[in-house]
């Protein structure tokens, strides 16, 4: 059984494809392992088990479909982040005003990914409404780095990047508005992409035109993430006005056959944030990997010196127009940083708004300026290595004091401003045993450039051999 | 050489491709016929004509491309809207704050045209800023409709739609926030289309991500309008963060070999607007037309009935923010429509533009429902016909008074909205003799099924055969 979980997504499916192995078999190896291993954790607080066995006894009746398109699972279970709806599932969102939420339909983005085989096993933890990036919150408490139980997952994503290093899942759904799908992927040696807005559609929400939050694939390795970007990458759809269509050919297509990139700038604090040293000195290392491959490798940034006005401005806008109706009536419900940041919202005026997407305009002309000198820019994904779970957020790192639960996010939410995508990938551990992720972007709507990068970087790291399934055994070693 | 300048632009490329004719020659052509016919309209008040023998003798001595990509234009002379830089050319946008603007580069637009082998030959006015749907402005004074001079061509693309109205030029760009490429097709008998938001990829502007203001081709016939679309339409492209990905096929194929939709839904008044009588039953008579390739054809609409409020609040801050910086220094410079926008937009806080998006959201949902019924949206272009020139903006229509110069652009706005493309296609004139334009709308990024609905149209409503050209000669008949 134990061999089905150590699989890679790619493989299993294959196997699935081939009838060596059935949707069943893979429940049973799942459900075994998340009962042996996320007590410690606490990756998956909802599942949905017997909901698993009866999609995966449909799927495998009505046999796979004539023209499987991209990505096509043939009955994988995966885990979904619990910000989104699953039909018949507790849906909590985080937040015990949604404690006790069991939907009648399940989210776009589930539906599409059931409608490509994939089979719902298991909901993720996550921070209230996803905000922050450490994942506790008042419903199902914290979950825990499995690289070291006393060091916090990252988040939002956080039970997703756990459940896939201990093997609970082979893919898992994320989103990102300011690094979710990229910070737990760094603290716990995982793969997260977060895709171009648009590129993977999403459900109905309140602000369907504002492209700051995506949704994206986690898994153990490039090659998983680009198979499930496959899978969500689902074209131009009605139910998202901003929905890009379908690339031209499969991402994992860019993972199979990768092309190098030429041109690869790296910058150790993006000139903007208080990176830890061991957290520099591991990825300055890991960036030279690329020369291994024929490109030139030089320390070069974007100007991203406003990220932050920038960010704080739109991201407080946003929860605003969110969340403000839960002020009135819940706000006893309310964990303080959201409050914080509705009520940061709730005083901006349109001028304020319209200066920071005018300044998010120009970040992003330098940027595209940038991309024409170089093919990738790499840095850290996060500024510190896993902390304390009981620590709220970081608040203070290389002598500088944070004023926000946000600010310390600036390596990754800086590359949300450009609208390119980014993915961290496993790049080391610090002395402590804890998983470093070096975060790459490549131009907007060239993910497939991205994964051929992510994809080499991967094997020249040489920890894809490396597949977290037992780091909480490895950390107790 | 009267003979051409009434070709197509498709017939003209056609001949320019198999060396029938010579860019220089087309550039005379359109000299003569400028000469001959602008004093009556004032349409295209700055020529380039040394600029363009220039760039169309280059073109003759280098030869077409070896894999010329699609729309490619083979040194066709066009039409630049006045609202683009063009390098070394006046480029006033209508403001006397630019009187005397020569920029030293072109638009990206304009670029890319240029280098699909289109030759710059004038600009085309618009009013101030291209706010306000009547093209005057206090630098070149009104440009005025050749169907009747006493009526205006409507705007804010008025220099674009006359100057293809009177065969000055073949192809002309246009823009379009609130109906700017399609009302002046509709006053002036010629084909405009509004494509979706990323379509066309625009140059640096101060909102990139802002979808609403879009560029987009106007022609005489909707086979040209496909033509100038794909030389528009260039994919992907750095300087825009919103740029949508190149079609998988050029859509002059859209019109070459149509598709009638099979479910036209049709409004005379989109439920939001009190809509000329004569306007409404030349539309209702036009629509019938679908019923003659099978289509069925039912009077139904989505529910736009707030679209006012949410574009005129989304009009207001994009004003403040892309103008407000005038009102200090050049308040004196500013026409009074354009004051009251910006200050209407700095009055606005981020909770009243949310709420606007989260509405706008709204109304997109419900227009993607409506299109699992329909395939198109067919109402009138405008509310009324072509009025007095010197009539700022419609005041009143059908017993009810416009508060705004905005309000009575309501058929076309409130499309802008849904982020779904649109055309105007000449469909029929008044007992005065003026032109009057039905709209068709199809599902976003479609642009193809809504080239090959308005390509039937046209051939089914005969109006093709009459492609204006003479049109100030037939009214004075």
């Amino acid at each position: 059984m134990n061999d089905l979980v150590r699989m890679t997504a790619r493989e299993a499916v294959r196997r699935l494809a081939a009838r060596e192995v059935s949707p069943l078999e893979l429940i049973d190896a799942a459900v075994e392992r998340i009962a042996e291993i996320d007590g410690a954790v606490n990756a998956l607080p909802t599942l949905a088990v017997e909901r698993a066995r009866e999609h995966a006894a449909r799927l495998t009746a009505s046999g796979p479909p004539a023209d499987a398109p991209p990505g096509y699972l043939h009955g994988l279970p995966f885990a979904a982040k619990d910000l989104k709806d699953v039909a018949g599932v507790r849906s909590t969102k985080g937040s015990p005003i949604y404690a006790e939420h069991v939907p009648e339909r399940s989210d776009y983005l589930v539906e599409n990914i059931e409608a490509k085989g994939g089979v719902v096993l298991a909901k993720s933890n996550t921070p209230e409404f996803g905000a922050g990036a450490n994942t506790f919150n008042e419903v199902f408490g914290k979950t825990r780095n499995p690289w070291d139980t006393r060091t916090t997952c990252g988040g939002s994503s956080g039970g997703a990047a756990v459940a896939l290093a201990t093997g609970q899942v082979w893919l898992a759904t994320g989103s990102d508005l300011g690094g979710s799908l990229r910070i737990p992927a760094s603290f716990c040696s995982v793969v997260g992409l977060r895709p171009s807005p648009g590129r993977v559609p999403h459900g109905p929400k309140e602000l369907p035109f504002a492209g700051l939050s995506v949704e994206g694939p986690m898994g153990r390795t490039v090659g998983d993430v680009a198979l499930f970007l496959d899978t969500q990458a689902s074209g131009v759809q009605a139910v998202d006005p901003i929905s890009l269509p379908r690339p031209e050919r499969p991402f994992v297509e860019a993972v199979n056959a990768p092309h190098g990139p030429k041109r690869v700038a790296y910058s150790l604090d993006l000139g903007i944030a208080p990176v830890d040293s061991e957290v520099r000195e591991i990825c300055a290392r890991a960036v030279r990997l690329f020369e291994g491959f024929g490109a030139s490798v030089d320390e070069d940034a974007p100007d991203l010196h406003d990220a932050e006005p920038i960010f704080q401005a739109l991201r407080a806008a946003q929860f605003a127009a969110l969340y403000g109706k839960h002020l009135d009536s819940n706000r006893h419900l309310l964990k303080p940083e959201v409050i914080w940041n509705v009520e940061a919202g709730l005083a901006l005026s349109a001028e304020d708004v319209n200066r920071a997407e005018a300044a998010r305009g120009a970040l992003y002309y330098r940027t595209a300026a940038f991309f024409e000198r170089y093919d990738i820019l790499a840095s850290p994904t996060v500024l510190v290595p896993p902390f304390d779970v009981d620590q709220r957020y970081v608040e203070e790192a290389g002598g500088v004091r944070f004023e926000t639960y946000v600010s310390w996010l600036v390596m990754s939410f800086a590359l949300t401003l450009t609208s390119c995508p980014s993915i961290s990938v496993p790049c080391g551990f610090t002395s402590s045993g804890l998983p470093v992720g070096l975060q790459l972007m490549s131009p907007r709507a060239d993910e497939a450039a991205l994964l051929s990068a992510a994809a080499l970087f991967e094997e020249a790291c040489g920890l894809v051999g490396n597949v977290p399934i037992d780091p909480i055994v490895r950390h107790s070693a």
